[in-house]
């Protein structure tokens, strides 16, 4: 890859394959741009720019045919394959996460959960087993893992993230309101519940104004 | 406000927001922009930037007063008072957030609960009581609540929204994997597990190629 993709790019990309997945349940093997961004309330210009970073794939006003779209969208994200994760952490949200189908739906596949409650050990959330913590080593030994979700207070995150680093996974999903200062090296997605009620306050008070 | 802000400048903002709020329980009471991004790893250039939008109130080079940028900030989003926010679809997802005291910490008070499962209704989550989603309308009147977080199923966010619009409820902050072309008058902020996840598959696969 060799541009550098904006963050809200990728973000749209991944709006994209959601809509193009429900065209497709629908029934409808082509779209053409306009139709596309008419339907999901984004500018059709900036639909195609968004996907001319990767190459060719899409043609100004004929109808693109959308197993291909979506492959290609998939193949930039790294979803043309199941991608195995872990989650960490089985609370109230942990357990949401879980029951949670869309992951799965999407090309993620949560293959085991963790968390140091005896109560919690041994139980099994939609299909997912959750085990000790203090065995994620050996769990996790041979297995190709690329990413975890942390569903875990915001003091036991960068201890678990040290640690899970050293095993191999460089990717995390946080939930936790905390901001860290990583190495370069690993990929830290947050989601703040606060911070997006913070957003949507502002738009609703200049909207307002 | 004249300028339009990014949306990424005002995400930024609810970061800063978060870590002044540390620093001061850390007892520090001023910070320079150096310092801060130093803290925080966000380019110093780019927090001079970011609050420029807003006034005067930042000072390169020298300390600026921790308790005066948070006012500023928080008066800017609009949360110098406290907001009354109601939450609808008390699942696994709803309790989770019911249980997720950091939003009352940010200056938000889940004042009540909604769901049509009876075994839910007249439950108390977190001190948070759990209404007939029936009876919403007289539980609304009268009372300040400019947004809704909505914790439900796809299908059931159109016409929700749609009924709490009516109401006199203008943002919502939704769960459910789904792309509304809504008024412009509707402020809608979407949380979606799956695209976190693709955005974080994203980076993973370009960081190592």
């Amino acid at each position: 890859m060799e541009k550098k993709i904006p963050k809200n790019t990728v973000k749209r990309l991944s709006v994209y394959l959601r809509c193009l997945n429900k065209l497709q349940e629908d029934g409808i093997e082509n779209v053409s741009s306009s139709e596309f961004g008419e339907l999901i309330g984004i500018n059709p210009a900036q639909i195609r720019k968004d996907l001319s970073y990767f190459g060719e794939f899409v043609r100004q006003g004929l109808g693109d045919n959308i197993e291909k779209l979506k492959n290609g969208i998939k193949k930039i994200i790294g979803l043309n394959e199941t991608q195995n994760i872990i989650l960490i952490g089985v609370g109230n949200l942990g357990k949401a996460i879980l029951n949670y189908n869309v992951i799965t739906k999407r090309g993620f596949s949560i293959i085991a959960a963790f968390d140091k409650d005896p109560e919690m050990i041994g139980k099994i959330i939609n299909n997912v087993g959750v085990f000790d913590i203090k065995k994620i080593d050996q769990f996790i030994a041979g297995k190709n893992i690329k990413c975890a979700i942390l569903t875990l207070p915001p003091d036991q995150i960068r201890k678990t993230i040290e640690k899970l680093y050293q095993l191999g996974i460089k990717g995390f999903l946080n939930f936790a309101p905390i901001s860290l200062n990583l190495s370069k090296d690993i990929q830290i997605v947050n989601v703040d519940l606060s911070s997006s009620l913070e957003v949507l306050m502002f738009y609703l008070r200049n909207n307002s104004e």
